[in-house]
């Protein structure tokens, strides 16, 4: 596939923070942002932006917070070819301790944010975009929304600046038509504006997901290096890579960051295709429930788990 | 997705054999059998039929030979749910010994067979339908072929009366729309045929892909269990499951052998998503690259792998 338009988003270690709290050593991060340049990948998200008041940072690494004197020191003396982003959620930043965008090392700010918040999401995406910030808001977990609530939120969204709106498949639960639907419907709903696509693989749709928003016109699109992220993690940068026919960019660099950091770090935490997160998406569920599980006595129980997701009491 | 006309055929331990030469214990195959059967899927293949003269047995395990005594000792006592399904290969079976279907345990025999030798591949079919079993035609690695060869063999296998024809992607390099333009083609050229799938999992698509040929019309729908089969593997039965709607399959039997079987085996013998495999399904070439690769000491070494298939001589 190639069309001008596609910009690719790199989200590895912002997603794959989740599962470690941003524990990752400056050296992985440095190597990624190069691989990451070197690809020829257009942005890179290098963590969430939040205030230390709200996480403690003895126990939450430095990409949670992304500050700006934290990140240019892991950066420094590297060529900044790759914008950076950084995600900032609803109710967890203070916008005072956003800096005007011409003073930043970031590019853009992502804000993230449900259905139901989504006046205080255009809220804060307004204050970043009176920053100077490039900016995206991604509704998150819309499979779980009634399509008037959606409807309306996209009415809502249309009346604003903000360029560019993501479909989150949050909970990995959507196939190709959903997909179709709801980017088709975005589109429609908000002419003009660029779409997003962020998938997640708990049934190994991921990457064929992020194919079909491509196709149904998405133009900014997520992934990360060896399919990184909570659960059972994301389109995996690579897979994306091989797919786009834009020849500047290069999937050689992505491999020998999977070869040196990416398979050594898959051995100490966990995501991708596992049961427990099948399940959850199957269903339609918060991945919660299967992360627990796996960090439970029980964690390769699938029988059992499927049991409790399916055999809880009814509550007509 | 709901349609009554849907089968599902198991492939677990004919194509994930092709990993350790068919050396399943009794036990697996038994369970896997049953907790088949307890899923309500359609037909089971439990291996290749050849000749024993052409295999060494002391090398090849039993499922590489599918004798009919052999087969009806392991699943002695079950009650035979699920079809019994095994596979042929042009000019590796010697059709004298097979039995006629009434005195067969197995219901269907499916030939494989490259477009090339499809002339092989028919004419053994014949011989197969007239001993009574109920036939497929498995055109392999259709990616590599010219479309005037695939329409002129789709044209021959017209004037058969073979029922059901497979689109099969044995490189795991196709996408959606490779998968729509195959299916589509198939049923264009033989109406009234059943089109088949099996999909190959190299790029994270097999799934995907599955439930795109199945958008297109294909009623005959191949996967394995937690995906097991060469390099790569296929779509997993349980993926399949949890998207079809029919209330006559049950995932839970399959989550609990996955568990009890199919994990523990996992960690001796190896498929899945593993990078040489996705660089060779990237460039539409044979799996076989890759698992040698991985069979190396630089098996870890990605970026040597895609050096290799990308920087070889230029042959013009």
């Amino acid at each position: 596939m190639y069309r001008p338009e596609i910009k690719v988003l790199d989200c590895t270690i912002r997603d794959g923070g989740l599962i470690n709290k941003w524990q990752f050593s400056d050296e992985l991060v440095r190597a990624t942002y190069q691989a990451v340049c070197d690809a020829g990948v257009d942005y890179m998200e290098i963590g969430y932006k939040a205030s230390l008041d709200m996480f403690d940072p003895k126990e939450y690494g430095k990409w949670r917070f992304c500050e700006e004197d934290a990140v240019k020191r892991v950066l420094d003396g590297l060529e900044l070819k790759s914008k950076l982003a950084c995600m900032v959620d609803v109710g967890r930043v203070n916008i005072a301790e956003i800096l005007p965008a011409r003073e930043s090392i970031f590019d853009m700010i992502r804000v993230a944010c449900y259905i139901k918040e989504v006046d205080k999401g255009i809220a804060l995406a307004n204050q970043i975009m009176d920053q100077g910030y490039e900016v995206t808001l991604n509704l998150m977990a819309v499979s779980t929304n009634l399509e008037k609530d959606i409807d309306e939120a996209l009415a809502q969204i249309n009346e604003t600046a903000i360029p560019c709106v993501y479909v989150v498949d949050s909970y990995g639960s959507m196939y190709c038509e959903d997909i179709t639907f709801l980017v088709k419907k975005y589109l429609q709903a908000m002419p003009g504006k660029t779409m997003g696509i962020h998938c997640h693989n708990n049934r190994q749709l991921a990457f064929g997901n992020t194919i079909q928003a491509i196709i149904d016109g998405s133009n900014m699109i997520d992934a990360s290096i060896y399919g990184i992220g909570r659960g059972a993690g994301n389109c995996t940068l690579e897979l994306l890579l091989g797919f786009l026919k834009n020849p500047k960019y290069n999937l050689r660099p992505v491999l020998k960051l999977i070869q040196d950091y990416f398979v050594p770090l898959r051995n100490q935490i966990e995501w991708g295709y596992i049961i427990p997160l099948m399940i959850t998406g199957t269903f339609n569920e918060h991945p919660r429930a299967g992360i627990e599980w796996r960090a439970g006595e029980n964690r390769d129980k699938y029988a059992e788990f499927y049991d409790r997701l399916t055999r809880s009491e009814i509550i007509e």
